[in-house]
């Protein structure tokens, strides 16, 4: 049986998504969980890979698990108390045995929360990004014009952190949405792919340009210099969730 | 200076608000933080006691600290870097000699915040109670109308658990709402006071109208017997919060 299932998970107590021997990642716990539940021998292949600290509402995977009887609509209650409480598997159905959760992907969703007041808020710790410095209405539109500039398909090589070994820097980002909520900022960016640490680093530049440091007219500058040195800051991971992949 | 402070906390690491030798509680590490922050004496006072677990968005405490040379408006920001990151200290100004965060209260509005899902969320761990059986749209309305039947005046000494010497046991509940958002129940209750878990009784017993134990009817018989055993269970602390105090 190859089974499909959309995940969640706190990732503060993870370093990662992708297997380390020693530490402690998503994919070892769901890789023991699922053997544990299934009885078999399982391989959990993921739709990305978060960094540690980084969270996913909807996280994709895949669970091949040749012998495995458990039907899969079954599979989420099943699997419920072998897993650890910062993860939970909410949906699943059989997945064609030629499907792939990172490669068939069309787009996926991140959501970037920035937790904006003067005070650090005790339920946001490790779920947000804390902004002391207030961004006020009119700062959050100049953000939004800096975010349109980063619409559509670029080489987004000036948004990417080294230690990345990947060719291909173009991808297309199809929206980036900022929009306030009490005093959480939730920036909503949906692309084709994504580069190692581009949210952390679009949202850190994004932030910048609500400070002052870069005006809107500088992201296409930022863009064509293809210079990590040249963008902004990398936000922290505490702020960032996989929100949703598309198929 | 005497100041009066609104303050949130994560209970999920105190041993409740209350100060106790030897224990991690939110008294505790307020005064400490208070002393250390104002170079003198502190006595800080609180509008409730919560129990181990609870939270509270917007708990009342007032500050004793005479010799204390901080300004109100600026106490939120100096005091900061004193607090552990589960308490917030969000709003102070000064109060009057004679006010009491407890005895001054003319009303206290708590959250419950019920999780209503199969499957558990990470995210609610430890900030809600988890009830993986449905409550559907029909059921909530049946919860509404239990609810109707405690709005007033009454003796709630049925809702009230052992442990506690308070001798009079009548409060007026002003209002009590039940709204669903996505996969959350809220439950919102104001009253003129609370016995010792009252608010956790009264929504286990709503739960349990919820899942047809009792009928709407049932609630003032079991007002009327004055007898814990009569009523619901008593909901976990983690969906609890302090959310309001009025004076």
């Amino acid at each position: 049986m190859k089974y499909f299932a959309k995940i969640k998970y706190l990732g503060t107590a993870f370093h990662g998504f992708q297997f380390q021997p020693e530490l402690r990642t998503v994919q070892g716990e769901l890789t023991r969980a699922c053997e544990e539940c299934l009885g078999v021998k399982a391989r959990v292949t993921g739709s990305s890979r978060t960094d540690a600290g980084v969270h996913a509402n909807g996280f994709c995977i895949t669970i091949d698990a040749p012998g495995a009887t458990v039907p899969a609509d079954k599979l989420p209650l099943a699997i419920a108390k072998f897993l650890p409480e910062d993860i939970s598997l909410y949906f699943a159905k059989e997945a064609n045995i030629d499907f792939h959760p990172r490669y068939d992907a069309k787009s996926k969703e991140y959501l970037y929360r920035i937790y904006n007041a003067k005070v650090a808020d005790p339920f946001e710790r490790g779920r947000s990004w804390f902004l002391p410095r207030i961004i006020d209405d009119e700062a959050l539109d100049v953000m939004r014009l800096a975010a349109e500039k980063i619409l559509g398909k670029h080489d987004f090589s000036a948004f990417m952190s080294a230690g990345s070994d990947i060719e291909d820097t173009v991808r297309t980002v199809y929206s980036l949405s900022i929009e306030k909520e009490g005093d959480v900022i939730n920036v909503r960016i949906r692309a084709d792919g994504f580069l190692y640490n581009m949210v952390r680093i679009i949202v850190g530049t994004l932030a910048e340009v609500a400070f002052g440091r870069f005006s809107p007219n500088d992201i296409p500058k930022i863009i064509d210099s293809r210079d990590r040195l040249s963008a902004g800051m990398c936000a922290p991971a505490d702020g960032l969730y996989l929100d949703s992949v598309e198929y």
